[in-house]
């Protein structure tokens, strides 16, 4: 006791000393806050939070404070693999406290992103299920979990079946089964910040069908029996430098307060901090994967934005490329602004499918008046600029080393029947962690050999990986985070020799890829009306995959980004140059191999030629490694997309083969052989 | 004086000997509701509503009263060939005496059908526009008239610019038109019979922001100052057999029975008169093209339908057909049958956007819950029954000898400079008449030579119609109605010796129309899904159409029907085996010629192969008739396109050939001569 003590009172006096910017019970917050980010592996990543300017001795005694707090943290219960009965009865316990007959739980946090701090692993604690999506509704004596095709099976090896009972929401949807279970009087609770308008729209109406009332809860019950769970992570907002960005925030600014006056808006909440991250040309990495700080912000058409994160996480320098403009907030104080807009009576605009409903009940409370519109960030942001178009081109370039250094592992390693999925993984990983600029991964890395391939959204695990054998498929989907841009890509290979079956349907995949990729199209086309040029091969046999053909991908942002896409579903997203989107169509044979091509891709004009009346769009191919040429059957291919594929493999030739050691460079050549074209 | 009294009393004599259903007055009001039908050229049509058992002398005298009815008829001003300004200060006049300060004017009968009885022709009677969708409003000192793309240029010509500002709808709508112009306190009168109830929405959320008021008048004021305003059409509402409908209306009014339960309504409201005459199997002659009845339905979820029509078009031995369960009501007492429902609170369904707002209203007035749901009816007429599919493939095959002889015709006699495309439009519409089952046109013919081919909607007049001369292209499309099924068609011929681009553009039109046809695509696939296809060879060199690539096709119903269809715009309506679709790319140089390629496809399901994983969807063509060899340039086609021409040139002329006369057998062994398939 004395030890540690004496050691707090020493940093103390260290801190103040080398004039740091916080005393040494904040710095004990902010190092706890950083345990509980993607950041926690860092060991530096927290000091310019805490004493920018600290001197060795500094650095070393809050080092060994970190290492103090890490040994005595208690365990944040994620680590469980079943689930714990113990947690759901503490839940129940609370919920009664609070006379509430059901309460929801989803997988999301407060701003709806695709990744999640650990804090808000909610679902996960209660449930042990580990999917990117999901929800659960507990009652006393019932609890149902409802997931997506994706995840069917594995919520079924997670999940206790005594204590939650398992549906695939298109069977039986969250929102049926409350109309079966709901009845008069009955109270059911909500986290109105962790479920948008738009849903507790839905869920009101269910309610009030039912008889039964909605009540948001004031602070989440699984937190009030959580013990261990995680602070909200604190890591450091960092500027991202015009160089990167391509337009200053400033002119961004300008353009949203412009779209703000055409839509007669007073203001705009935004809850999405990728939205802020690119609007104010900030990153964080408050959540794996996607370089953001978790923030809301409140833009005005008169002008300044507020921001409302934790400022602990502001990096030095940061107010300075604010400006007076901007002004950052306790997130605690983001209620009150809302009531000041509301007291005000202004128009404000909200996305009620994408903000937490506690911002509109917040504003309607107070009198404002609610525009539900589309964070209109979304469009600015998805057409890149110059800027982030030679990003995302260099970025690729990169990205090519690490796969062709990787393919050509593959094909040395593989097959010998040692190598696991697992060790795939953290080889591209590896890979990719030798490149400049590089910030990480863009999302976990999905290794799948054989049948597991055919698992859509399969992730190995260290214990349960299988063995890469000959006589199957490899797929790899991974990508990676860089200054510059973002990658994802996915390549499928042969393990020793393919069987003709494969070979067909690997080439009708990449006939679909190459169609689409060599598409021209008329001004105003949607990702809808071209998503069909790369199922139609497949369908010819009646195949078909059952996942989208292409999203859209952030600049050093989020790997997943909307608004456009290329997908069955109805879209009136008009395709725009500078977009980036993935062209990744696949065939998935269950029980025996699954296949997917992916490349990102840039929407680009498209040089008109005598007598073209429309102005056409394509796309400009942005990654940059080679398909596997044993997987491809000629015959199958028209002779343009066989000169496709050769012009395509010799771009990446050229592009990489002076930055391969020998061995890979060699591989590469023959990778790139071009395939015999016939005659006209 | 004498005369016709005399006349008239020996007429009511004879009808009264005769056991006529009806006494002289009511003989010459059906008389007058037949002329201002399209049966009014059908000297017997009307014969069955006076006298069906009548002798040869009664009708003899309805024939004799009728030739006076016709020679004293007041003209109903709709020949006249450009606006006359009395009319629009006529109806100023009018509105002044209603103080109202704006009055719509739409293209529209109560059943916002796509044509109308000369009864409602009041945007024609007013401004002199003929054209088939279109807008007015007039104002005290302003009038304007909106219309869409394919009606800018005929608008100037037709519609004096003195009397009417002309819009495109796409540039200035008549939403915005009146945002500009309605100042607060105004008075906006709209007749709620010829507005659709989404519309009225609309109009209404307009007014209230420029604090206007939307006022539904009673009646409408153009009728009020239309002298010569024509009665609504009588024409006889007949049974349609159950050997051509394939399903007895009891049956389908059990289906709509379920649906309204699952949907749990009470009532359902129909105001689509081809929608009444699949549920009942009735068909009429009230509007042109489409051989309906115009009237409205309600129908009960417990049972029993009341038809609103007026019952002196019930031809004799309907009320047997229609049985107990089917009530027919005077027009009028809608009105009172929805008061009845709103007071019993019941649960109504309605399309608001098609059926007239006053039902909405009235509903709405009375207190019944209103519930916006597509016409039910919609979606099970969309599917044909396995008699319906027979009936379109036999009405196909004889609508093929007309095509046939009509296309041995044009190449015979055109190429000459004689022929006109009046002449064209008349010859297939003549060829059509011959053909057994026959009922008239489906829509009316559009033969374009030339620079007006390139206009889409062409109709060439007897007096300006275009002479054919060697060296462009003539576009003809037109179709019939049978009483086993509905046509349409359209083909483009060379008059002489085609230019190479027009045969590279009607080449790559036609690539676009065979992939369509060949396509094979998995249950749940849209029509937007399928549109690429078709345009993609267009796409390629920079050309495009302006206008959808297939719409529905009913069954001796409608030319045009949803709900299904093939267009860029989005759509969620799956295509379902038994749905007829139109398959009609094309490509328009302006100035200069038109092509368009149409045949009917009906949705079948393909047979599954070995390995096929989804059940797929497919075409299978209804219209038999030859592409012009001429204009084909094989350079462009794939092998399986050339396959496909010559087996379905092979079909046509098996199908055919035992039908046609010597000249036109040989002139079609020709026409469906193979192309040489390249080596594979």
């Amino acid at each position: 006791m004395t030890d540690r003590r004496e050691l707090d009172r020493d940093l103390d006096r260290l801190l103040r000393d080398s004039g740091a910017r916080v005393d040494m019970v904040s710095a004990r917050e902010i190092l706890r806050g950083v345990l509980a980010s993607p950041a926690a592996g860092d060991d530096e990543a927290w000091i310019p939070l805490i004493g920018p300017d600290a001197g060795d001795e500094v650095i070393d005694a809050l080092k060994e404070l970190n290492g103090r707090i890490q040994a005595t943290l208690m365990d944040d219960g994620l680590s469980r693999r079943t689930t714990d009965p113990d947690r759901l009865s503490e839940l129940r316990k609370e919920l009664k406290r609070r006379d509430l007959d059901v309460f929801i739980v989803p997988k999301a946090d407060e701003h709806q992103g695709e990744f999640v701090a650990r804090r808000s692993e909610r679902l996960q604690w209660l449930t042990a299920f580990t999917g990117s999506a999901g929800t659960c509704a507990v009652m006393a004596r019932k609890a149902a979990i409802f997931v997506d095709g994706r995840y069917t099976l594995q919520v079924k090896k997670q999940v206790s079946s005594k204590q939650f009972d398992a549906f695939h929401a298109a069977d039986k949807s969250l929102h049926t089964w409350l109309s079966e279970n709901l009845s008069h009087g009955m109270r059911v609770g909500f986290d109105p910040w962790l479920i948008t308008g738009a849903e507790r729209n839905r869920l009101e109406s269910i309610c009030t069908r039912a008889g039964a009332y909605l009540i948001a809860q004031p602070d989440n019950p699984v937190d009030a029996v959580w013990a261990g769970q995680p602070p909200q992570p604190i890591t450091p907002m960092v500027a991202h430098p015009t160089k990167y960005a391509g337009e200053a925030s400033a002119k961004k600014r300008k353009r949203l307060i412009d779209a703000m006056n055409e839509a007669g808006l007073d203001s705009v909440v935004l809850s999405a901090p990728d939205a802020i991250a690119w609007l104010l040309n900030i990153r964080g990495q408050d959540v794996p994967c996607t370089p953001v700080s978790l923030a809301f912000a409140v833009a005005h058409a008169q002008g300044g934005i507020e921001l409302f994160t934790d400022p602990r996480k502001m990096s030095p320098g940061l107010e300075a490329h604010f400006g007076p403009e901007v002004v950052v907030m306790e997130t605690e104080a983001l209620a009150d602004e809302l009531s000041h807009l509301g007291s005000r009576g202004l128009k404000v605009g909200v996305d009620l499918i994408q903000a937490p409903a506690k911002i509109a009940i917040t504003l309607r409370q107070t009198g404002a008046e609610i525009v539900d519109t589309r964070d209109p960030t979304l469009a600015m942001k998805a057409a890149k600029n110059k800027t982030e178009r030679d990003g995302m081109r260099n970025a690729h370039l990169r990205d090519g080393i690490a796969l062709a250094n990787f393919l050509c592992w593959i094909e040395k390693s593989a097959g010998r029947g040692k190598t696991t999925e697992w060790d795939v993984g953290l080889k591209i990983d590896g890979l990719r962690e030798e490149l400049e600029l590089h910030r990480g991964p863009s999302f976990q890395t999905i290794a799948g050999y054989g049948a597991n391939g055919a698992v859509v959204h399969y992730r190995a695990s260290e214990k349960s990986s299988a063995k890469l054998k000959k006589g199957s498929l490899l797929l790899v989907d991974s990508g990676g985070q860089f200054l510059d841009g973002t990658t994802d890509v996915t390549r499928t290979v042969a393990i020793g020799k393919p069987t003709q079956e494969m070979k067909d349907r690997y080439t009708r995949v990449l006939k679909g890829h190459i169609t689409l990729s060599r598409a021209q199209f008329p001004e105003g086309t949607t990702g809808s009306q071209l998503d069909t040029l790369a199922r139609k091969p497949l369908w010819d046999i009646g195949l078909d995959y059952e996942h989208g053909t292409g999203h859209g991908v952030g600049s050093y942002l989020g790997v997943h980004e909307g608004p456009q896409g290329i997908s069955k579903r109805p879209s009136q997203v008009e395709l725009e140059p500078g977009m980036v989107v993935s062209n990744e169509p696949g065939y998935y044979k269950s029980g025996a191999y699954g296949i997917r091509i992916e490349n990102l891709v840039m929407v680009k004009t498209v040089k008109a030629e005598k007598g073209w009346e429309k102005k056409l769009l394509g796309f400009e191919t942005l990654t940059c490694a080679p398909y596997d040429l044993n997987l491809i059957e000629p015959k199958l291919l028209s002779r343009d997309d066989i000169v496709w594929i050769n012009d395509y493999h010799a771009w990446v030739k050229k592009s990489l083969e002076k930055k391969l050691d020998k061995t890979v460079k060699a591989w590469l050549a023959k990778a790139t052989k071009p395939i015999k074209v016939p005659r006209a």
